[in-house]
């Protein structure tokens, strides 16, 4: 039985958790995992405030939220129930709300939703003196001023996970504008689904082909127009964006998808059995890449104030044109990173490379 | 005329700085060019308590260090005229004795020397409360304890630039492992100059010429044994073992230089002349790693408690395989960057990129 008693040379660090879905499951499970680590190398001891999804919340009993607890919650929503209805539960109004009633200097509010509905929530935190960390890229992407309110103080506010998972990107990119070098330029590969229907066009296959498969085998969302619209691209692009300075919001980003829009209305069966009528124009794109040189790949790319996400020829012998399969990429081009971009690579989804992302942001908030 | 008075909103920041080489004189510049992003957006006002080198201290005088007289000091040392010789100058009996003298809770030793003198002043700064940022290697690779002193709190202390100069090498690591996810394995080129030698190699030419040539186009240092040694990348394989929890000392790095023993007296026209009686050796080494699919590329390994840096054939479709040029490269491989790596890749040296990389440093030490 874990001891809860409070180890006074110890740094106590509340959390309140909005989102039980799998990255919010995984982040539950590796906080307990690394416990000792945790406060034998860091002097930090985690420990919940709330647990909360749209379900209800659980609010922290006396003597907090043993192990035994956490997971008898776990089981009782697997189960299909709502945290509202467990015997500690209850419902509440908002996430803001939520924040109001629990949230007080030095907690944590942990956004691993992807909800709409957070981003007032966060600020509150904010103003409240919590800190904040997301997983969700909603709240950056609506309008400028919420970007800026939750990014203005680096010592309390972390988003690594919404551009790559866990890979370094934001705290990079905050590293290069800190020391005032200058980004000029960002291309990148921000989807592994995507990825994976590039390397597959690139590999000579037909894009019909190449999006059932990828439907089938679960790595497109269930509708999997949810991945080629690309919107999700552009909300990371958007991010990144901000990141550097530029003030921009989300209409302003030029997003071109893999499939046109008298498609849209069509069921998923629809969509799908519709796919091979653009077997012909992604196969003459590929071709005709190839005939410069290029590839293919649906990239982000930011330069001279203007970004825009979709299929981009990019010469074969680039970071972004060696990158095959599903990993991320991105490529830094700033006055110190020139002609060569800093590049970082890697798997840029799953929940438990996201999940130890939100962790160490979680640590590295002092 | 700068205006030096502290606004009490901002965060003042003092630094003590150990070295006025390159990366030290850039670092100057670099926070002169910046002043008014670090008040703006960080609330940051950085200034020198001392510059230090082994000419000499100047110590700040009343009033403080203007941008003429930063400008002024540097052009008495670029006349060859020692620190202690200045007007303001003095001369001082160590790093540790000039950190006792100016040092004090809230202040930034930051040791851009080569120097292997200052680690017992990095460990008095943190005793007095200072923090240190380091681009030095050398206190990082003396005795574990060292390092397990000057590591352990890293709210204190950064030592990015050590491995791969601006690069967020040590910063993904530390998050890494802040998270628990597991590193069980590191591939890396560190050294620019052992990768231009190893591209050569790999386009046909022959070893004497391709060293001959960065030679003489400064790309090696004034002995080019001092980079074909591979010490120095042994140093930058020490400290990622142990940021990853090894506990380990120098010795026990295998290092597999570019040269045999029989050259190592020689001067250096004679070391230069003997060069091609190499080429015969290194030309089969390259061919034979091509047999098998591989190419030749100096390279840094850590793996299963072992850690070894040498020339080594790896395949010629990894990350490491595919890099060319000066470039540095690390693949960290982990339990959730597994099969794939996370990979870093970009310039690994220079002085404006690492005095970035130190500045970026100072920043994030709240």
């Amino acid at each position: 039985m874990e001891n809860l008693a409070v180890n006074p040379a110890e740094r106590d660090k509340p959390l309140i958790l909005f989102g039980l879905g799998g990255v919010g499951r995984a982040l539950l499970s590796q906080i307990g995992e690394q416990r000792s680590l945790h406060r034998e190398k860091y002097g930090l001891r985690i420990r919940f405030l709330a647990l909360c999804d749209s379900s209800g919340a659980v609010v922290e009993p006396q003597g907090g939220f043993s192990d035994e607890l956490l997971a008898e919650i776990l089981q009782h929503k697997e189960k299909g129930g709502a945290l509202a209805s467990h015997p500690l539960g209850q419902s509440y109004q908002s996430p803001k709300a939520m924040v109001d009633q629990t949230g007080g200097p030095g907690a944590v509010v942990v956004d691993c939703t992807a909800s709409d509905d957070t981003a007032d929530a966060l600020l509150l935190a904010l103003a409240k003196g919590c800190q904040v960390v997301l997983a969700n890229k909603k709240p950056l992407t609506v309008v400028q001023e919420v970007y800026d309110g939750i990014s203005r103080s680096l010592s309390n506010a972390r988003w690594e996970t919404t551009v790559g998972a866990g890979l370094p990107v934001i705290a990079t990119l905050n590293r290069m504008v800190s020391s005032g070098d200058e980004v000029n330029r960002i291309a990148g590969s921000f989807s592994g689904t995507l990825g994976y229907l590039m390397t597959g066009l690139e590999e000579g296959r037909s894009y019909s082909e190449t999006v059932a498969e990828a439907h089938r085998l679960g790595y497109t969302e269930p509708d999997p127009r949810d991945d080629l619209g690309g919107v999700d691209v552009a909300r990371k692009a958007l991010i990144l964006a901000r990141g550097i300075g530029w003030r921009m919001e989300m209409e302003q980003v030029e997003i071109r998808g893999l499939y046109p829009e008298r498609m849209a209305g069509l069921s998923v069966d629809g969509f799908l059995a519709e796919l091979p009528s653009l077997d012909a124009e992604y196969g003459a794109r590929v071709a005709s890449a190839a005939a410069e040189g290029k590839v293919l790949r649906y990239a982000a790319a930011l330069s001279e104030g203007a970004c825009s996400v979709g299929p981009t020829a990019v010469a074969k012998d680039s970071p972004l044109g060696r990158l095959t399969g599903t990993d991320n990429l991105v490529e830094l081009h700033s006055r110190w990173y020139s002609p060569n971009p800093l590049v970082i690579q890697g798997r840029g989804a799953g929940v438990e490379a996201t999940a130890a992302g939100v962790l160490s942001d979680i640590v590295e908030l002092r």
